[in-house]
């Protein structure tokens, strides 16, 4: 029986079934070896910088990963939006970190109740106006919500962009009764361009310098402040001005990466490549552990294969599909050499190939990308598979 | 009990509930009354150059919009994988027109299982290897697989590309028993730039004569053939091709534009309006029914709006997010004008505003997209709506 990959509530998966022989592709598959040592391998760096770990999930919103890395050590599960969070709780992560703003009377209900359920749920704010929106919501429902002031960049996007706009901000905290401050919130993540790196550097030591602010000031009333930013692209930055013995005293530094957890075939293997030339001591590496596997359905002209899958099945953002390896069954997996992605529309892809290309028409070729986020939201669910391309589990995702 | 728009499966969305009020956003809507004229406008099209229509329904992976279709008359439900196939047949779609290559063994099987409960289903194939694969797996299952032959065009996607290569393609179908030529199958919307409209006329005219070839040389043992072609963006020139008298006596006309049945705010706009233009007799129009509804979640700065919407949400392919109405419940709703999309993230959009923009933290904005094909595979479910924002049915998608 043939397994539709796409809607795991009426397919019929098995755990042992091939991908290339039993399953209808495309398919997303993760491969467990390289998916276990980037859990590890971000972990590890969170810990040798004294830093929790709080994975961002919107990347996969696949709960069985979150469990991979709660496993491992990670604080909390980092979230962009109230149904996310609620999904998160579900499955069993019951500290959440919603990186983003908090708006409109059904999320703010959403939210409620995975306090009264025991959540421990953050959102960030940065306006006065969301505040006394949280405090009127919140404070009617008789549940505090916890919140951390967003600090943002000019030209940016949410976050307040000076000073005198963090201590109104602060202030308005202070005077609602239903909020309560945890922390200092940002995302390095849109700095780029010139000198980014001293820039993001400086950011991060205006983090810092708010956190250590507020706290001179009693903002906390007591408790331990959490201090958090840190995609995946510029982590080492942040967890470098984090990294201070006198700052975790006194609060908890969190790094929210998402994407390290499949890394990617391009964007942040070239931003990896960045952190190491900065960080030569950091041993091991992280590893591309996502990929689609689909048909070569047509070879209509020379140079020219189309492949049975489109921009409903794979990130193009910011980079077209890469064509890894043609897999034959019962044969090694071959590489693909002078063969690049041409054009990718919703259901196909057309590939450039070499006029004596060694490719069949029922052949299949695993493709690459960059941005995981953009692929795992085309999938219903993910196979995590073994380099034998067994399928070990069909991971359900919740976009 | 606030609803989830985006996982059906959790949610308590009631009919009746007020979108602004009770449903969590972000939200893709549909609105009732642009559907039903949609639904009916093309099919009268249909109707009015007697030809089928079997609308495409990869736009949409709605199975409550194909049930509206072939309620209003539609022939059959076209369809891009074994997959999609699959949905379309367990909710009630009987005729399906799979406008692309049937590849590899586990598709194959999902298909095998749907003409054995009772599909008429097709096809289309460009390559005799393709042909002779579906001839072992049909012919050891027993059961015979119809097949449309795709004729392509130079530079473009799958299709034979001349009239030698369309003959041998026959014979190969000929000599396969548990394969069935059931027409000739063409895609219109892979010619543009110059000249389209005159080479589109072209390409029409060669697929009636192929069929007509085909009919004469026998290839079909007496059967009725389809020849089909047509997106939403063309579906004039080629319903002008069929549109024969004698060719209806011989053969079926089957158009399958699939964009119609939301239409767009940009792209499928401004390609209507080409239609109407070589077409000033045609009545009345599509109108934009899709679109998402998302809250300002932040105003950090002047001239700033940051939506709480992304990539996970909205097509931003080719055209970025358009903001349609500022909404507040109680007020009517407001056009906003000097408002552009600057940036799409995963999960924000930046707008630009007015510096006197009326507009606050937690209003509610529409946006319309180009391309709905990209903006439905984003969600789990979409929900119909009246003009009174009210929602009329939770309609789940099966991507």
């Amino acid at each position: 029986m043939a397994s539709h990959a796409r809607h795991p509530e009426k397919g019929t998966l098995v755990t042992g079934q091939s991908l290339l022989d039993d399953v209808s592709l495309p398919a997303a598959v993760i491969f467990e070896p390289a998916l276990a040592n980037n859990i590890a391998w971000m972990q590890r760096f969170a810990d040798d910088h004294g830093a929790q770990l709080a994975p961002h999930g919107k990347t996969t919103m696949t709960p069985a990963l979150f469990r991979r890395q709660l496993d491992a050590g990670a604080w909390g599960i980092t979230l962009a939006t109230a149904v996310q969070c609620a999904v998160a709780f579900e499955h069993g992560a019951t500290r959440l970190l919603m990186a983003n703003q908090l708006v409109g009377t059904p999320n703010m209900a959403i939210v409620a109740g995975l306090i009264e359920r025991g959540a421990d749920y953050c959102c960030v704010v940065d306006s006065v106006a969301n505040v006394e929106a949280l405090n009127r919501f919140f404070g009617a429902r008789g549940v505090a919500v916890q919140v951390l002031i967003e600090l943002g960049v000019p030209g940016g996007r949410c976050g307040v962009r000076d000073e005198s706009a963090l201590a109104a901000l602060a202030d308005a905290v202070a005077a609602a009764p239903a909020v309560a401050l945890c922390g200092i919130e940002g995302y390095e993540g849109l700095i780029g361009g010139e000198q980014a790196v001293e820039r993001i550097r400086g950011y991060a030591r205006q983090l810092v310098a708010a956190v250590r602010g507020l706290m001179d000031a009693g903002a906390f009333g007591g408790r331990k402040p959490v201090v958090t930013a840190a995609g995946s692209q510029w982590f080492d930055l942040i967890a470098e001005a984090f990294d201070q013995a006198d700052l975790r005293e006194c609060c908890t530094p969190v790094l929210r990466p998402g994407c390290y957890v499949v890394h990617d075939h391009r964007s942040y293997l070239d931003a990896l490549a960045e952190v190491k030339a900065r960080h030569p001591e950091l041993e091991g590496n992280l590893q591309p552990a996502l990929a689609v596997f689909a048909h070569v359905q047509s070879l209509p002209e020379p140079g020219l294969a189309v492949v049975a899958m489109g921009k409903r099945d794979i990130s193009c953002d910011p980079d077209l599909p890469i064509p890894l390896q043609r897999h034959r069954p019962g044969e090694p997996a071959h590489p693909l050499r002078h063969c690049t992605t041409r054009k990718v529309m919703d259901q196909h892809t057309m590939l450039a190939i070499a006029a004596d290309a060694d490719l069949r028409i029922g052949d299949v070729v695993s493709f690459g990308a960059s941005h995981p986020c953009l692929t795992f939201d085309k999938w219903r669910q993910v196979l995590r598979v073994d380099d034998e391309l067994r399928v070990l589990e069909a991971m359900p995702t919740f976009f």
